[in-house]
């Protein structure tokens, strides 16, 4: 864990986002908290120009429309023209028959490197029926860790399901990891900052299940720190010191990390 | 009060804004506080998908483009369909000519629930002559309770008024609260979020001069908590402690609840 | 500097942003904190309309697009014509050519009162080439203070370039300001905020070098200030005591103010 993040506090990864409107200051500033550098940029003039200078791109569909998924496509593919890595997440894929259809054109058109959404997003995406309310997902009764066993398969992606147990998955094998705090889950875009986040990882570490293992370690065990920290002092206040913690996680912290690899 | 808020809180609803560029994270995060659960969807194509599946829609004009208007007024219909609640945040009418039309045309193609904004937003679109300066009112010298009688019978609404005396009313009474701190006009946004948590209580609540009442209420307690616990500290610090007070109104707090509500 | 602080406080200057999706609620409750009022206001039918009522209209392309520009470019002719201020800030000029190219079409079209950037980004605009990378830029080491004085005399503007060292330089003459925090930079939008606090300044104050120089002074003492305070809790921890401190600058801190005055 904190050797993968050591290398992005070095190398300060830009991380190019197309992100939705609600979590574009949050993600930006933990960014910057985590060690990286993010950009955000969406006219269809100059993602791709953006997206070749950027070490990684992250694509998010929160506030989708068709003019910032033609820019994400377009940012997609340039990155996979200079083999950058990709993330998308597919906020809120399965709420309504727009935002599957295009989390799965994006799918179609450009090579995703790491797929990361909640069990239902991830359901949707891959034809499977659970429960999904607004972008708010409630966990069915399924193994979720053969869901990400089979959506790695379909889409050729490493693949990131969050939730109480966090399942990372690709060709190369399947992680677990029980980091993290309930609190994340009263903060908007606690989903979205971590998939930016796994950007920043992928920038720097060509071993793409190792690298979002990693940041979803690393992310869980700074969401306890903060939560520790703030008590019941409210999700205001674990939001703050959350951004705090994103900046203050060493080597001492590596001993936190709850990853459990399992064979293919 | 806190019997509105508890079903809010039970019930989660889900909140479907369709708001301003400003307040999207706030907002999001001020209703996951409550207990509702947000949504922001602008895309003219699942909007009107995305208002049937929700608890609520509510329509902020504070960042208003045509695009955005006609997805409101789409969402708007869709919800009316439903038979769900609809919330006009007239943000800054009467400071342009295009914000005063494009709420007057919400306005004439929606059935709005409930319109909240400030004296002198609600002046203009009625008809009548405040002074109004970008987006903030000065209020002047007119009887706002009678102002808010004669916008609800025009606009068939419930209308809160907010201001130093909070004023509610439709065609079956008029309340008036007095619960709030100065701090919050210090807070951008704190209006819009209001406005969206009024949508959560009338989600779950037919009775919208109650769930109305009953927000507005719960909202200032939240902030005269949060002033009470900030004290000196500023508009940074009162803005997180907000978000956290929003999260901690109890039963024990209905004793804080100022509302008089007043014969037709 | 607090003389100039003390008359935005007391005229609450409406300052008009066009500006970026990240950092619109941290300028607004920033522009808030320091006693300004803030407006944002994106759509071409509106934003002339709102600029002459403005103070000044503060630009910024960090997420532009082809229409937003289109704006900008209406906004400042209109705030031109009333002799308003107008501010821009060319948020990454330099790492696309979109950006470069549509901040010099806004620098073309409209009179741009004051142009605040980094170095990179100032250096880009006058066809000079530094090394920039996204929208962080890397300072060279070529000389800061006459990069200023040429972009001045080439845009007709005073340019304030913002840096360890604040540069701020008109045909009246060049101050140097030394005030600030590192962690400012750990902040999103912390340069954006600036600029658009110079043109709260700016818009109570015809003379120019003046009101920038003052207003970056202030900036950087009210950062310097929440960094005694926040010690080392990060980067969340200080955004939002920095939000307080720019509401907590007295005349007692005069004394904090660094601006060495240069002949032209």
């Amino acid at each position: 864990m904190y050797k993968n993040l050591k290398v992005v506090q070095e190398q300060t990864p830009l991380v190019h986002n197309i992100t939705n409107q609600v979590v574009t200051n949050f993600t930006a500033n933990g960014l910057l908290a985590v060690g990286a550098s993010p950009v955000m940029a969406n006219a269809i003039e100059e993602v791709a120009e953006m997206a070749s200078i950027a070490g990684a791109v992250v694509l998010n569909i929160g506030t989708l429309t068709t003019d910032t998924v033609d820019a994400m496509i377009e940012a997609g593919k340039a990155a996979n023209e200079k083999g950058n890595p990709v993330i998308l997440d597919p906020v809120g894929a399965g709420a309504t028959s727009f935002r599957t259809a295009k989390a799965k054109q994006i799918l179609n058109e450009v090579n995703v490197t790491v797929l990361r959404g909640n069990t239902a997003e991830i359901a949707h995406l891959t034809g499977e029926q659970w429960e999904i309310k607004g972008v708010d997902a409630r966990s069915g009764d399924g193994d979720v860790t053969q869901l990400a066993k089979r959506a790695s398969e379909l889409f050729n992606s490493t693949v990131v399901i969050t939730g109480e147990i966090d399942v990372i998955s690709n060709n190369k094998g399947t992680n677990l990891v029980t980091n993290g705090d309930p609190l994340l889950i009263k903060v908007t875009g606690s989903g979205c900052l971590l998939s930016s986040v796994i950007g920043a990882f992928a920038a720097v570490n060509n071993n793409i299940l190792e690298a979002a293992t990693s940041a979803v370690s690393f992310y869980g065990i700074a969401a306890e720190k903060a939560a520790n920290l703030v008590g019941d002092r409210g999700p205001g206040s674990f939001q703050i010191e959350f951004l705090n913690q994103l900046s203050k996680v060493t080597k001492d912290d590596e001993v936190l990390s709850k990853i459990e690899k399992t064979t293919k």
